[in-house]
C-alpha cells in the first residue's frame, strides 16, 4: 500500500471531461491499495484570465492582492476533482495549501516554502480518503494567501510528497516523460528511463521545459525521487532522481534545444579594468538573465564582449547598455542578432573526454558553424544560426548514438 | 469620522467597468474622512457557472466541496476590487471571511454565523485602509470554508457591521431602495424614507426580494440600521431601523406581489382528527414551504382544504400528497391551479381596523375575485387570479393613498 503524490497540470484538469478522466486515473490507484495525494493546478487558461481582469483595473496591482486573486484558479480546481471523485464512488476530500499547513516566506507571487505540517492530510489518508491538494499557494505565518510563482505547482507537489515522506511522486502532464530530445525536431528521439536530478536542471535551463528548475532543485535537495508522466496514456514515463553509478555508463543522455535566445557583440568597450563588471552589474540591475559569455581579443585596445540573453529581454537589455555607457552609445558599439542554443548533457560526461569533439565534429560535417560555446560539468553548449538549429540537434542526436 | 459598511452584490460588481463604479464610489465616501468596510459579492454570473461545472461532473455535489467551490467567486472580486482601489489612490486590503474571522456553524451551503472577531480588520481601518470583506462566506470551527446561502453576502454586510459596531451599514444594490409596490407594475409607487424590520420582512416574504430575510431578521436582532440604495446614483435610500413611534402614522406601507404561487385545493380527504397533520406533515417532509392555508367545510364528511406553494414546489407537492394518501389517489381528490398573492403590509395596521375593508372593497370595486385570505399582525393577503395580479396591485395602492 504505497503513499503515492501525483500531480496534474492546467492542461490535465483544463475542462470537465480532463477532470473526469484524472478522476478515473486516480481510481485505478485508489483501486489498487495505494494511498494518494492529488495536486492540481488552475484549468489551463483560467490564470491568464484572472491576470487580464486585474492589469485592466491596475496596471500594476499589488502582489499581495495578486495571490489573493490567483489562488481561486487551485481552489476551483479541488473542488471539481473532488466532486468528480465521489462521482465515481472515490471518497475525497479537498484541502487548500492553507489547510494543508504549507507555509511560506512573505514574498507575494513568488513565494519559498518555508515549512508543511500537512494538516490533517495524513489521517484523511488514514480513514480511506484521496486528499485533493490545490498547488502554487500557501499561506505566509500572518495568515496572508502567497502563491509560489510560476510552475509552482510542481514544487507543491516535490514538496507535500517530502512532508509525507511519499514512496513515488508522479509529475503527470501533457508529454510521456523526459526526452534525448525533443520528438518534434528529432524524430526519432527515445524517451528516457530514468535520468539524474542535475540533467534534468541542466535540461531544463537548455530549454527543454518539462519541469521548472525550483522543483527538480527541491527534490533533489530532500532526495524525493519522482516520474514524469502523461496524464493521458498508461505508459511508464522517466523516473528523476539520484544519479546512480549505472548512469555514467551513458556519456550524454539528451540534447536540448533553446530558440528563444539572442545574442549580442559589444566591440566598442574600452579594454580596462571594470568595463565588463559594469556591462553585467547594468544587465543585472535591470533583471536580466545572461546566460553564456565569451570574451575574446578585440582591436585597437577595445574589448569584444558576446553574450547571450532571452530573446525577449532584448529591448530591456539594449536600454541598459544604452545608459550604463552614454559615451559608447553616441556611436553603435552593439550588435544584436537571434542565436539558438544546443546543449548536450550528461553526467557521463564528466569521466569522458572527447565529448566536445564528436560534438563540434559532427556540426563541422553539417557544415553548420559555431557563434558561441560554453560549458559546465555535465552540459557544453553551441550557439548556432537559428536556421541550422533543427538539422544541428539532428545531427548531434544521431553522433552520440542516441536515436531509438 | 463615520464607520461605514457598505455591500455591492454581483450585478454591482459584474465586470471590470462595474468594479471600477465601485471603486469611485468608495473613495467619495473614503476622502469624505470616513471609515470603510466594503463586502462585495461574486460577479453576476460567476457563482452559477462555477454551479454549472459542479453539476456536469457531479449530479449531486459534496456541499462541502460545494463551499470551496463557490468561495472561490467572491475572493475573486475582492482582490480586484481592492486593487481598482490601488489604481485610484486608495490604499485598501482585502480580506477572506475566514481572516475576518467569521466562524459559522458546520452545516455547509447554509452555515449560519455563531460569532465575528473581526480579525485584524480595526487595526487596518485605524491604519487609513480601506478593507474589502468577501461576503457569503466565512468558516466553521474545524477550519472549513463554509458558505452563507442565497443572499449570504447581505448577511455577511450586516453581521461585521454588527460586530464591529458600524454607524452605518449601506446595502448597495440595483434599486433606488425600498418602495410602496413595484414601480413596473404600479406606476406611481414611491420610494420609502423609511421602513420598519418587521415590514420589510413581510415584504421580503411576499414577494418583494429586495433582501432575503435572514439578514434583515440578523439586522433586527443586533439592532444594526442599514439603508437600501442604489449602486448607479447618489439619491438617499431606504433605511430599515426598529419601528418609531411615527411610523404608526401610515397604516399601510406597501403593497407587495408575488405571482409564483400555485394553489392546491384538496377536497376529498376524510374529515376526521388527524388528516390536516398528515398532509403537512407529508408537505414539510418534502422540504416545501406552505405559505397560505384556509380550511371550509366540505361536502358528505369530507374536508375541504386549500393552501398555496412555491410554483416551482408542484411537482414535488402532487407526489408527496399521492404518496401519503394511496387510498385518496385512486380519485382525484385535489385540484392544482397557479394563483397571485396580493399583500398590504405596514406596522400602523395593528393599531387601525378596516384596513381588510378597504382592500376588499378596492378588489371588489375593480371586479376582482378574492379566492383565498390570510393575515398577520401586519400584513393581509389575498390570493387572485394571476390574470388579475396587476390591476389588482394598482387598485390597493391606490385605495391606501400610496401614489407618489
Amino acid at each position: 500500500m504505497a503513499l503515492i503524490v501525483q500531480k496534474y497540470g492546467g492542461t490535465s484538469v483544463g475542462d470537465v471531461d480532463r477532470i473526469k478522466n484524472v478522476a478515473s486515473r486516480v481510481k485505478q490507484s485508489y483501486d489498487a491499495g495505494d494511498r494518494i495525494v492529488v495536486v492540481v493546478s488552475a484549468r489551463s487558461g483560467v490564470t491568464n484570465d484572472l491576470i487580464g481582469r486585474a492589469k485592466s483595473l491596475n496596471p500594476n496591482p499589488d502582489e499581495r492582492e495578486m495571490d489573493m486573486l490567483l489562488s481561486v484558479g487551485e481552489q476551483e480546481t479541488i473542488a471539481l476533482t473532488a466532486m468528480a471523485l465521489h462521482a465515481i464512488g472515490v471518497p475525497a476530500v479537498s484541502r487548500t495549501g492553507q489547510q494543508a499547513g504549507i507555509t511560506t516566506d512573505h514574498f507575494h507571487t513568488r513565494a519559498r516554502i518555508t515549512s508543511i505540517s500537512g494538516g490533517d492530510i495524513r489521517e484523511q489518508l488514514d480513514s480511506g480518503k484521496v486528499v485533493i491538494l490545490a498547488g502554487f499557494q500557501g499561506q505566509s505565518p500572518e495568515g496572508h494567501v502567497t502563491t509560489l510563482g510560476r510552475g509552482g505547482s510542481d514544487l507543491s507537489a516535490i514538496a507535500i510528497a517530502a512532508a509525507l515522506k511519499a514512496d513515488l511522486c508522479q509529475i503527470c502532464t501533457d508529454v510521456d516523460g523526459v526526452y534525448t530530445a525533443d520528438p518534434r525536431v528529432v524524430p526519432d528521439a527515445k524517451k528516457l528511463d530514468e535520468i539524474s536530478y542535475e540533467e534534468m536542471l541542466e535540461l531544463a535551463s537548455s530549454g527543454s521545459k518539462v519541469m521548472q528548475n525550483r522543483a527538480v532543485e527541491f527534490a533533489q535537495k530532500f532526495g524525493v525521487v519522482f516520474e514524469v508522466r502523461s496524464s493521458f496514456n498508461n505508459n511508464p514515463g522517466t523516473i528523476v532522481k539520484e544519479e546512480a553509478a549505472s548512469m555514467e555508463d551513458v556519456v550524454v543522455s539528451g540534447v536540448a534545444l533553446d530558440k528563444n535566445q539572442a545574442q549580442i557583440v559589444v566591440g566598442e568597450l574600452p579594454d580596462r579594468p571594470g568595463t565588463a563588471a559594469k556591462l553585467f552589474n547594468a544587465l543585472a540591475d535591470a533583471g536580466i538573465c545572461v546566460d553564456m559569455i565569451v570574451q575574446g581579443p578585440g582591436t585597437e585596445g577595445r574589448a569584444r564582449m558576446t553574450f547571450t540573453v532571452p530573446r525577449d529581454d532584448i529591448y530591456r537589455a539594449e536600454k541598459a547598455l544604452k545608459s550604463s555607457f552614454p559615451e559608447e552609445n553616441k556611436g553603435k558599439f552593439f550588435d544584436v542578432n537571434e542565436i539558438a542554443k544546443v546543449s548536450v548533457v550528461g553526467v557521463g560526461m564528466r569521466s569522458h573526454s572527447g565529448v566536445a569533439a564528436t560534438l563540434f565534429e559532427a556540426l563541422a560535417d553539417a557544415g553548420i558553424n559555431i557563434e558561441l560555446v560554453s560549458t559546465s560539468e555535465i552540459k557544453i553548449s553551441v550557439g548556432v544560426d537559428p536556421e541550422d538549429a533543427d538539422e544541428a540537434a539532428r545531427v548531434v542526436h544521431a553522433a552520440f548514438g542516441l536515436g531509438g
